[in-house]
């Protein structure tokens, strides 16, 4: 059949207008935030309901026509990225909560309510929804269930798995499942919930998602601490952590420290120099609290971890040292660094990081390399930056040539070549590193019992 | 192959001693604590290492021989019970903790571990093994992990699900997969752990588990409150977890509390005699804290919602006012108690509450009932205890023709017909009420990817 009649077909499933095959819609909506691949959608749907995805996906099957999801499209694994005449299905309008219960903490929401969305709502309701992190303001619920996205408060409140008590999906084969109905305890069988959390839209679409709420946190309170060296950190993390309820632990380098200062917008911390820094906050609830961790901070000081510090003790002055760690990303984006997300057990943080920081050394002399992460979960993200003269595909070349090097050291320590990103078309041909030949192909058999024709976001994750 | 020429080769894989057919071990390894069913096993096989576990399944799997596995049997859904000639394969001898990191907060587990023993060895070490329940002296983490246990501390700690931070597991073909090693984030596809909590061993068997630990909780606090009908109890849960994090929030009705006061073991919490009772449990961590408690407390006395209460005061108060709540189970048990363990969204607990009371009122009119449970999780445990003077097989059948009426209400509220025990053999017949035939045909299809020859307990959760 040719494209224009597959167009038409599709069109007849969908409200007027809301089938988009324009060059500008192509571009925006066949991408998400990597650059390493060129869009190249057959068309870009939008459905408006449950039935309209079920309806795109029955025919999808039917013609063997390749679907692709799309969110906020702030993904950085190329998982929503549709580079081989898929039709992308946004979500965009179906972006409404649904229903809130103050007695269960829930929120339904719809796949394309954006997580700023989520979070001012459960504001308003003097709740909280606490997976946070630098594209909160663009990223949908949807994409954050397909990557279960995690971000700065993971230390405490875990990732988006943990808040998902309920979901619908559509799955491969067009069938709507509802999946654990928000229920707390649920002992029915196997949780197909949590295969479709971390799925990247391969298994099928979430059309619906029961949100959980948890308390909102009370005075927030942030230091930031300067150390001499990397391996301080650690011993800093876990003095804290016997004390107190961490709401977040994170680090940054100097020079992911020196181009958040140069904007010029945002004041430093203190004015000791120091090759690394950590965030860490927690809830001030009391008096008590507080002399807690200002004794921590003065141990820490005293066994020479530290070598300055501050914290906050206004909402704004929080807000201040938030944007020391916060504005990395978006400052950094600049210089389109090579991203690396990888994770090891929190114990082996150390080690890791200095067989890591000697490959890029040894291979990277000529770029700037800037570290920052959620060292709280072990969670380091490494980014290569390019240099202003060096053309971009050359750049990515050789980064991906040593890439081999760094996942060899995380699979020596047993880690993940994404923490966080997903694996998408950039880490798949990595995959193996992090997982055995044999979950691969149990992998792929699960994903065949849900998608038995494979058009779900093909070529993700694993190579069609 | 004759019985005995089986035996003799699963001998072979074994350590001299380690299979054991004498009608004592059968009897006694063949069953959990439900009575419904007689055991009939072949052989009670007692595996040493992860090797062996491999090499029992993969005989099984050229001997079509049926495998159930084998933990602490106090199971209350009859999936550790084998009575169809399977070999049992029981985890006593691997026992050990293997490992601890302090950093990590992360204990290596064989399977065999007494959820007892983590919990003091946690305690060992000024950390915290938070599922816990009145089995927890002979369950294992094997069988917590198969059933996803909960308990009475999921309204702050969840289910075992939240502890699991890795899995080493044998599957029906006979493979081990080493899954997600321990890492707090690892985007790398689909969370195959999570498909093994909560599968009753129906896909293959845990050999290793790395559990978390929690920080040790300051000064827990009890408060035992009387309330004048079931319905006040949901206000005074939603007024404290306003205020404080709660660690539990259980109830128990009149009829339970007299049951264990009768033991004459342990002193009353207060004279006023109440309809329900609520049990909530919180970290007093400041002056403060307990101050808020008391004026919720306050508050709720005024509103009418509790007619009398007590908060502890002391370890030992503490103590005391748990085992009001703690020794109902162990209690009844006395009275062969036909037990439900059914659960909603915490938000439609009174109306269903209302409507299963109507039905056993009506139906079980000479039935004692004893209600108790989680209900800060929305989970009810509704226990029909048995005359006396009548039959077992009388009992359980009169209380099974009841089944239908209470498992149609929990699908009304669209509820869990098994909130924590599991499916096993007790539910499987009534899995339809919680679960769509689309759904159970997933997890049918699910289960033939890792368990091709249908081995691995077959018969529990689905029927042959």
């Amino acid at each position: 059949m040719s494209d224009s009649a597959l167009i038409d077909e599709l069109k007849a499933l969908l409200d007027d207008g809301k089938v988009l095959t324009d060059a500008g819609s192509l571009a925006s909506h066949g991408i998400d935030w990597t650059k390493h691949f060129a869009p190249a959608p057959l068309a870009i749907a939008f459905p408006r309901s449950t039935e309209q995805v079920q309806a795109i996906v029955r025919w999808a099957n039917e013609r063997k026509v390749a679907l692709v999801p799309s969110g906020g499209r702030t993904g950085l694994s190329a998982a929503a990225v549709a580079a081989n005449g898929e039709v992308v299905v946004s979500f965009d309008y179906m972006n409404r909560i649904l229903d809130f219960n103050e007695y269960d903490r829930t929120v339904v929401c719809q796949p394309g309510v954006v997580t700023e969305q989520l979070q001012n709502f459960a504001e308003e309701h003097d709740l909280y929804y606490p997976v946070d992190f630098a594209s909160a303001g663009s990223s949908q619920i949807g994409g954050n269930i397909g990557t279960n996205a995690g971000g700065i408060k993971v230390i405490r409140y875990g990732m988006t798995r943990d808040w998902v008590a309920g979901l619908k999906v559509v799955t491969g084969s067009g069938e709507l499942l509802e999946l654990n109905k928000g229920l707390i305890k649920n002992a029915t069988g196997y949780d197909l919930r949590q295969l479709f959390i971390g799925a990247e839209g391969t298994l099928g679409f979430v059309v619906e998602a029961t949100m959980r709420l948890a308390r909102a946190p009370k005075n927030l309170t942030a230091l930031v601490l300067g150390t001499p060296d990397f391996d301080s950190i650690m011993p800093v993390l876990h003095a804290f952590q016997k004390e107190l309820d961490l709401t977040a632990f994170e680090f940054f380098s100097d020079k992911a420290l020196a181009k958040v200062l140069a904007r010029g917008d945002v004041p430093p911390a203190f004015d000791t120099e120091c090759p690394f820094y950590a965030l860490l906050e927690f809830e001030a609830t009391s008096e008590e609290v507080m002399e807690q961790a200002l004794a921590v901070f003065e141990h820490c000081m005293e066994q020479e971890w530290v070598l300055d510090g501050v914290m906050s003790q206004s909402e704004q002055q929080l807000e201040n040292l938030w944007k020391l760690r916060e504005y990395i990303s978006e400052t950094i984006a600049h210089w389109t660094p090579y991203k690396n997300d990888i994770s090891v057990t929190i114990s082996k943080v150390p080690a890791f990081l200095r067989d890591i920081d000697e490959i890029v050394e040894k291979n990277y002399p000529d770029f700037e390399v800037v570290w920052f992460g959620h060292i709280g979960d072990g969670n380091l993200h490494l980014n290569i930056l390019k240099p202003d003269d060096m053309d971009k595909d050359e750049f990515f070349a050789k980064c991906a040539t040593v890439n081999q090097w760094v996942f060899e050291t995380v699979q020596k320590y047993n880690g993940s070549i994404s923490a966080e990103h997903g694996v998408g078309m950039t880490k798949r041909d990595y995959l193996h590193y992090s997982r055995s030949a044999e979950e691969i192909a149990v992998m792929k058999a699960v994903k065949a019992v849900f998608d038995p024709n494979g058009i779900m976001n093909p070529g993700k994750i694993f190579a069609v």
